[in-house]
């Protein structure tokens, strides 16, 4: 599943007010994941370097979005919502900030999307690493529930 | 110690943008702890509810205040950052988010300190509460490292 950058960045800013202040784009959506940006200015903290919450917000949206969009893949309509998350703070960013979250290796994806199926709801831990600069600067891990909904996809409804 | 929440939340808005962007103003910084709000518009998400990722950056923003503004009242410059941290989310919230982060207990405030002083830097593990129309909507568990420096103080520096 590919889709334009453009236009999944224009969907989560307008449907996310905070993605927007953060200014968060798409750098790739596809099969082998999801790749997010934020630059440095909207997200700085008062250390000229960026604010952890943007950190975290931009690998939790990172990894939703990953989730969201290979749910939407196979066609199963579903309320993706985050349980539980932590983040290690590696080091300081003082740059674009990129959060990528790969695709879920296939025996776990297979298994969430097999008991999505079966039960009407699964869940799924998902990793995420931050990079700035060419080096990693924080890890995401996060714990997500999807319940099966009749809502329109992201890609066709958004 | 006491701070005029105006003066703390203007503060808070004009070092860390998100800060604005999310609205967070403070609703008491005094003895007891640091408590701080946003309200839903500019955090919502395509749900209708707040997005994780506000929660997140509000329950550290709390808890780095807090921190701060007590090392602050100890007299101790210093430069105070986050290592990592957790957040369990136990439902949706569809209203004013509040997060709460209470002093923390003396002996562990006492020791921080006092580590601190000796080492010129100390570790420290702090909680915080979110809550929404009178509910415990999420928790916040975060570890945070100050290091001494000769900076300006948040309160008379702000």
């Amino acid at each position: 599943m590919t889709l334009p950058p453009n236009d999944l960045g224009e969907y989560l800013r307008r449907q996310i007010p905070l993605a927007a202040a953060m200014d968060v784009s798409v750098e790739a959506a596809d099969a082998a994941g999801v790749r997010l940006r934020a630059p440095l200015p909207p997200n700085v903290n008062h250390h000229g370097t960026v604010f952890g919450g943007s950190i975290s917000a931009l690998a939790l949206l990172t990894a939703w979005t990953a989730l969201h969009l290979r749910l939407d893949a196979e066609a199963i309509p579903s309320e993706l919502v985050i349980q539980r998350n932590s983040v290690e703070y590696l080091r300081p960013v003082a740059d674009v900030l990129e959060a990528f979250c790969a695709a879920p290796p296939a025996p776990d994806w297979e298994r969430f999307v097999s008991t999505l199926r079966r039960r009407g709801r699964a869940r799924l831990v998902v990793r995420a690493e931050l990079l700035s600069a060419g080096e990693l600067v924080a890890t995401f891990q996060g714990s997500f529930v999807a319940t099966r909904s009749e809502g329109e996809s992201l890609v066709a409804g958004g």
